[in-house]
């Protein structure tokens, strides 16, 4: 059980959401407890919950704390209502497809109900849907946890890049879950943490998320992982991923395919862990995913001062594509995949 | 010729080192006119002059500065005088071999002259014998650029970590004179500078310093290295060196390591400059160098604020070392030692 919990429900259909406020971690531990649609909003538009499975989590307890005003009003007032506060939601971070596919099963629990329903008798079925998306997100991820982590059965060290945990999930998130599962049932594996420059994910939450768990973290920079591997301090990388194309290709934070190159290099197995919903199968091979080039800013002023010269080039690609060929493994809620091609991709996902 | 001068001597024997304060860049250019002994110590204790060469010329220059003040004194106060000048320089790094070095030449000089000589005469003998270290430094640097030049002659790109320029020398300094030269002779070059964490000298120093000569640089984070590879924006690495065993590893900034796995596995050459005086042929190989870890703030507090966990365990090493069989070719005042192997390195030292 992790020590904090990024997204929270309390109390019945008429309590709040909880949000683990990450835009002050790790110097701060603070929640805030959103009792209006518009503290919802703004927490998930100001990052202070983060994660694609977090978001959606986040949204659909949202609509809840955003239609209990209406709970006395007469049907037609609560639909109207309703419809507003999840329209304004989604457009609280306008790329997050979890976030949309959160808001349409909330959508589509609110049009089954029909108008014989009372305002306050629709309250709790929107509330147990969202529950239902937090336990499902939690359920996946106990799955992965379960699957991947024999595969770390034999390693006393296990690196791992920004953050893939409980921070950016309902559960014990994906990659890090795996890292927890295998660390309860080893608990003298060590793990080191890439800082992942730019926005030092892995400092500022993976770093933390394991203290908080007791877990033996060291932190490095990630100019150092491959003196890690060269050293044999860690027997096996695992990371998450954002998307995943039809041969195994999964793109993931910027720094996710060096780290699989150096691997392969260190004969070093180099696993993914994501739900089957990361996979893509419109896209053949991840030459197709888009890569995101983000603001000079991430670079030359990311950590609260300037430290480049002022208008220096850069060069900030968000994500880039560790190839199948380097994946050992790919980790999904329905079993682990390997080895990693076309075909067995198909196949564990038909 | 650079558009700065990190050490500068100003006048005749009775002027004064002018030195660029390093630790207000990129965000301020401010020179320091020492004219006491004091400043120039807290100069090279505060790292506002840094790299090896550069602090050996300024504590040459130091020592006119200091004895300044005793230039009409008899001989037996003067020679007093200058010791314990001496002494008090040699004392403001006290790891840095090149200080020694240039220290003792200036003792040497000083030991020369007899008592015959007046204090007045002895200032500028000393005065020539530091613009003698300046010189050569700088004749070092132009020998490098000249022989580590065609290396590059092919490329339309080329990556470098850390500072090894002006900065870091009196001339244009090691593997960034090479690329300086290379640049001169093809102004389409482009330069992929690593931010080079977690002291960022790729971020303050490489970056502006190419930004002043006006080359076309682009920093990334160190993350970002091997996907700049893998797509082909870059055709050669080029790196210096703190030390370099008897077979040809080379000791360097953390992160050299990696990427020279990283060149290798995308068969892109890997280039080390430095001059003859980093070799040490007592050492068989890189093993035996000790690897400096330093501290853990400088990971978790490194950029101005917190970014990691209060007591997160940090690995830290200050440098690492690229295996012979991973570096292309060595480049020295000497010449272009290639493939690199004791026999090769034996042959080009002897």
């Amino acid at each position: 059980m992790a020590a904090f919990a990024a997204v929270e429900w309390v109390g019945d259909e008429h309590g709040c959401l909880r949000l683990l406020d990450q835009t002050l971690l790790p110097g701060e531990v603070r929640t805030i407890d959103c009792t209006t649609v518009d503290t919802v909003f703004e927490a998930i538009r100001s990052l202070r919950v983060r994660g694609a499975p977090a978001i959606g989590v986040a949204a659909a307890y949202g609509v809840i704390v955003g239609c209990q005003s209406k709970v006395n009003s007469p049907r037609a007032e609560f639909d109207a209502h309703f419809n507003s506060v999840v329209d304004h939601l989604a457009t609280s971070r306008p790329t997050a497809v979890n976030l949309f596919w959160a808001l349409d099963r909330m959508r589509r629990v609110h049009q089954g109900l029909y108008d014989v329903w009372s305002s306050a008798q629709v309250l709790p079925r929107l509330l147990a849907e969202a529950q239902a998306i937090e336990a499902e997100d939690r359920a996946m991820c106990t799955a992965m946890a379960q699957h991947g982590a024999p595969l770390l059965a034999e390693c006393t060290g296990v690196l791992t890049h920004c953050n893939t945990g409980g921070l950016a999930t309902a559960g014990d998130g994906t990659a890090l879950a795996v890292i927890i599962e295998a660390a309860r049932r080893n608990p003298q594996l060590k793990v080191y943490a890439d800082e992942t420059r730019p926005l030092l994910q892995g400092a500022r939450l993976t770093a933390w998320e394991l203290m908080q768990r007791q877990i033996d973290v060291t932190l490095i920079c990630d100019s150092m992982a491959a003196w890690v591997m060269k050293h044999q301090r860690v027997q096996a990388v695992i990371v998450g991923a954002d998307r995943i194309a039809a041969n195994g290709d999964a793109a993931n934070k910027i720094g996710t395919y060096g780290l699989s190159v150096l691997a392969r290099a260190h004969r070093i197995p180099f696993y993914v862990v994501a739900p089957s919903s990361t996979f893509d199968l419109t896209l053949s091979s991840g030459d197709s995913i888009p890569i995101e080039e983000r603001a000079a800013a991430e670079i030359t002023h990311g950590l609260g001062r300037q430290t480049a010269p002022t208008d220096c080039p850069v060069f900030n690609p968000a994500f880039d594509v560790a190839p199948a060929e380097n994946i050992t493994a790919l980790v999904t809620e329905r079993g682990v995949i390997r080895p990693v091609n076309s075909e067995t991709v198909r196949t564990a996902l038909s």
